[in-house]
């Protein structure tokens, strides 16, 4: 009967050596060839079994690119190009062996089309739900990391693209913003950005603390995605908007103008550190971070 | 009630910048600086609740431990120094967040004594078990990594230390070895290295598939742990020696004469494919690998 070993044989089989890649998976550790050029990104995300995926309903290649794409989308949110990625498994007893290949092509789809080799990775096969962990490390490229924490105020702040009703489909099949995020970096100034994973109501206000200031949202500015209208509870299209998460776009603010086919102005950065949105009648009120956050 | 949100703070106000790391955790990703004269090298290690550990028997802070000395070793069996890490923890829901700061201080003990910062992370919580995954990354520091590849015919096969009977406390308390690597890779040809996690009986082959070589070990040149008799079932001490694993010495090979101090001789490398062990009255059997391979 197959088992761990052979999968892991089929995963080095998968790999192959470049300029930057000396040696990739098989040893103890890959070894790369790091550009003095370039800085050095590092991250990890994970998807968990039943809070970012549900392995009773989502292929698992819809899986892998979900889990590589989160990585994806820190890259864009730094505006870097992704390097090259390590990959853990944690594999619930029984899987069978296609079903980590198919989590394996599904990462692997996704990181080919940012040219992000697999260079490494762990499998464990455990009596306990699927996991994946992914850890991404991303080169500078010629264009400097944008951060979330140097947002000034009277900046603009944008978005880009249409928010709300992501658990439709998008929060498993999103495009990575790294091209756009590199033009704009490239093109303008952007102070600080960050990839909407969690929605405006929680994103926002870490762009804020890290640049101590405030910021308003003009409620009737922001971007509605057409999905909204496809949610059994819809009533409130703005708040899904708000507070669904898991949409990917990038949230950025910067100084300069920015053309409108490559994002919408939302609000603006203000004095203080009140997170605020204006409503149509000029009423400013408190935008609060809705959502869950688990007790550990 | 404190929870995720909490513990991430936390985790932040734990890390610092340095002439390598320009920026830590709290961005998308962190931001390091390589230096040119060094080879960057990276690998993943995950630990699972039932199988690395068991969480209602060991203590977090031995947890946290195991899972950053399991990544050091890697390092160890590389030659090379650590530089950063990254962690992502899978957190079961009411574990608390003093248990997950343990975890994180048991992480950082082990860290701290080889310099190795914590650069970032991902926390979840989830209705699932334990499970922690760091990755790696090493510098070469002025020595060329030892792969397991290049074991020539003829060279001589050592180890670092006494083997077997690691369950009764080394499998979850263990030094990995990065200082006497980098020992040995500066003064003597080290042809292959590979860290003892799954015992001789598995981890040899490896080197021997990596070199296209065979070998031979002498049964009783191989150094016993005195815990083995400590063990219930000690009737066959080399067979612990041979197939327990997670010693996490280093096994490799070198033309070289190498110290007795350093390292204990056990065996050749030889022509042709096949792994056997020589018993006392000369005659060769197959060394096979022992311990599980769990079907997928």
């Amino acid at each position: 009967m197959p088992g761990e070993f052979d999968f892991i044989d089929w995963v080095r089989r998968q790999q192959s050596s470049s300029k930057t890649v000396l040696q990739p998976a098989g040893d103890d550790l890959a070894i790369l060839k790091w550009s003095a050029d370039d800085l050095l990104l590092v991250g990890v995300d994970q998807v968990l079994d039943g809070v970012h995926f549900d392995s009773s309903v989502h292929e698992p290649q819809a899986i892998g690119r979900k889990a590589m794409n989160r990585n994806l989308s820190d890259c864009a949110a730094m505006a870097c190009l992704p390097a090259a990625a390590v990959i853990s498994f944690a594999l619930p007893h029984g899987v069978g062996v296609d079903f980590a290949k198919q989590l394996y092509q599904g990462i692997r789809q996704a990181g080919d089309k940012f040219d992000c080799p697999i260079i490494g990775g762990d499998t464990g096969s455990w009596n306990g739900k699927l996991a994946i962990t992914i850890t991404i490390l991303g080169k500078s490229a010629g264009i400097e990391p944008v951060c979330r924490s140097r947002a000034k105020i009277g900046d603009q702040i944008y978005v880009t693209g249409p928010l709300g009703g992501s658990i439709l489909r998008r929060n498993m099949e999103f495009e990575p913003r790294i091209h756009l995020a590199r033009q704009l970096a490239k093109n303008f100034r952007i102070t600080a950005m960050i990839d909407l994973s969690d929605g405006i109501s929680r994103d926002l206000p870490d762009i804020c603390k890290g640049g101590t200031v405030g910021a308003v949202i003009h409620a009737n500015a922001v971007p509605i995605h057409a999905d909204v209208s496809k949610l059994p509870d819809h009533a409130d299209p703005l708040s899904h908007a708000l507070h669904d998460g898991e949409d990917y776009e990038l949230l950025f603010t910067s100084p300069d103008h920015i053309p409108p086919n490559l994002a919408t102005p939302i609000g603006q950065i203000t004095d203080g550190n009140a997170v605020e949105i204006e409503i149509s009648n000029g009423q400013r009120l408190p935008l609060q971070a809705k959502g869950w956050e688990h007790p550990l």
